[in-house]
């Protein structure tokens, strides 16, 4: 048989997607599964975009542009106005998902061998793009003692070569729920024009600040207004995740004629999905506003909930809906796997995602999870109770 | 400003995309333009399809699975299973159009410098997608004097090279209509079987086969099974190409897995498109031989026309809708904009495809155009009128 390709060998398997299985037998013998490992938010998803679907009369289901249809990006560039992200509809390119997005702006901006500098943890999937276009990632350690805080400036400065092409950050973090300060911003923001690079910025869990503190786009920063590729996704904010509709915005030109050329071959982002997306930024303020108090909610009760564990400490996140936090125990892909495969109380048990797979390193956060919180508070009390249980029992407990 | 990526400066524009803006001209000029230039169908979809949108009962929109839902892999199996394509739902991977299936196989299958076979002319995307994953497209040429039958297998045979990972076809064929036969799959087989490579086999135009010979699937073809990858799509049969709904078919457990990297890295195929196709399969009958009717009337008067212009020839294409015909003119990019932009008759024109952009090599086809017939007969009728009167008065007529 023919050999696959070498970039699919490199490929990592998620650490969760190991433990699928795992899951699925513990739900065989009756186990019920807390999961507190994904990222798909339980809120329903809003009405206007329900009914969105109900209303589509249409007698062909026909290609939309490759950029997506104009009346999609037009309210997204609204949408972006109430953010103080003063973009054109020109400068927006509905994707498949935001994940496409990082694709598409991967494939147009890095050759194979360039260099983009990572903060770390960091959203697993990032490495598979730029394995399928052969860029390497270059990671910034960020700990969990700073809260996951932006490495010092020297860190990023220590990994620039003549092949780094960008910087790439998730702001509200996915993984940590860290959202970066208007100074980290600014350091970023000096570091991108000292050496002229991309700074992709993946903004897609914006709707979830817990602070008083202004949200700061990579957009909102002067000066390196063409050097930014943001990546946007309706998923989270409306719990729409399935309809796979993102975006890549950008203003720098050649870098759109380079990404068009990529959504031409592919033809067009798909139509429904772009019919409920663009019904669903008219969602009224009171369901974002409801959505936020319940995640608000959820966060205080997981991170103090967390924290009253013994042995267990998660910083306080003021963004998204995840949090990494650090247990008492050897190796979490270990702990994770016996959660689901050897451990139960009350024939109930935890699934959450091992921090490995977000570290391009080996051996870095081996005692480290992250907890989503999407689901609601009743069952986050009963998964953190069970969890506790579980520290108590297990045998690789460090301390 | 960075850079963008090389392999975004050699991913060739399409020659319809450069036609865009001159269409768009016309039209502002109140030129009624015939698109005979599109591979999208202009009959309606389904009913069951469209009533699939309407009975949509769900509160949250997320994420399906990565390889597709069971349910939609289990009715598509069924339907292979009528062109006794033997395949179980396991060997069925749903993707994001047809389109993501060719781009995840390559991906999977191909490395930098890896080469591929490709008879010419060819569906220009494919080209996209090998630049994407850095293989080379080896073309062998197929000629409009053999009614771009297969080439011999001598000119496939000279191409191979230590870095030949497969062959591509297309069958029925997108541009040329061709449809290959018994002996030529055989002769495919022969050759994939001799040099263990890929096959790989786009077969999204199977329901448009208007002859009485069997339509012969690369999965027919003995000895090969773990060879062959398919790609699929509902678009065309369905008419439903916004949904962004295709497959990749594969026997083959170590290629399965590596697409399957990659799917996990988009996190899912579009929800909605998913249920419109499952109900799509349940299509009745009545609907697909109409359509075939459709079709092969459009065909018979389509290529009788063009054959009775003057100095114009068309092979007898035997499947998918389009037909690439030999024109009197001096280029047929030339021809194709002079259409657009400066030829008029009685405020009509026509917009049809240049075949350069099937040919990866220079200064071939230059007097070929490929034309769709998905407008109605009347409307065939009148474009193949003002075709004859263009090129009556075409400068560069050449005989």
């Amino acid at each position: 048989m023919p050999q696959t390709s070498k970039r699919s060998w490199i490929m990592p398997q998620s650490p969760i997607r190991k433990l699928v299985p795992l899951a699925d037998r513990a739900k065989e013998r009756g186990v019920k599964v807390y999961h507190l490992n994904i990222g798909q938010p339980d809120l329903k998803t809003p009405k206007v975009a329900l009914e969105a679907i109900k209303g589509i009369d249409r007698e062909i289901l026909e290609y939309s542009p490759s950029d997506g249809y104009k009346s999609l990006r037009l309210k997204l560039a609204e949408y972006y106005h109430r953010f103080n992200i003063n973009v054109d509809y020109k400068d927006i390119i509905v994707t498949t998902g935001g994940s496409e997005a990082v694709n598409f702006a991967f494939m147009a901006c890095l050759d194979p061998g360039d260099e983009i500098i990572v903060p770390e943890p960091a959203y697993a999937n990032y490495t598979a793009f730029a394995i399928s276009c052969g860029a390497i990632i270059k990671p910034v350690l960020s700990s969990i003692e700073d809260g996951f805080a932006l490495p010092s400036i020297e860190k990023f400065e220590e990994q620039i070569t003549p092949r780094t092409k960008g910087i790439l950050i998730c702001n509200p973090n996915n993984p940590t729920g860290y959202l970066y300060t208007k100074e980290e911003m600014n350091q970023i923001r000096d570091l991108v024009k000292k050496y002229d690079l991309y700074l992709f910025s993946d903004e897609v869990y914006r709707e979830f600040c817990y602070t008083d503190s202004p949200y700061v786009s990579a957009f909102h920063l002067e000066g390196i207004e063409e050097n930014v590729v943001l990546f946007d996704s309706v998923s989270k904010r409306y719990s729409e995740c399935g309809i796979r509709i993102g975006a890549l915005v950008c203003k720098n030109q050649s870098v759109k004629e380079s990404v068009m050329k990529f959504c031409q071959a592919r033809l067009s982002p798909p139509l429904i999905g772009q019919v409920i997306a663009e019904a669903s930024i008219d969602t009224p303020a009171e369901y974002m506003q409801e959505m936020y108090d319940e995640y608000l909610e959820r966060r205080n009760f997981l991170i103090e909930g967390l924290n009253k564990i013994p042995g267990v400490y998660s910083p306080i996140p003021m963004g998204a809906f995840y949090t990494v936090a650090r247990l008492p125990i050897d190796d979490s892909d270990k702990f994770c796997a016996w959660l689901l495969s050897e451990f139960e109380y009350e024939k109930q048990t935890v699934m959450m995602a091992p921090a490995s797979g977000f570290y391009t390193m080996n051996n870095v956060g081996n005692n480290e999870v992250r907890v989503a919180y999407v689901l609601k508070k009743e069952d986050l009390e009963k998964a953190l109770f069970i969890l506790k249980k579980a520290l108590e029992v297990y045998p690789g407990r460090t301390k």
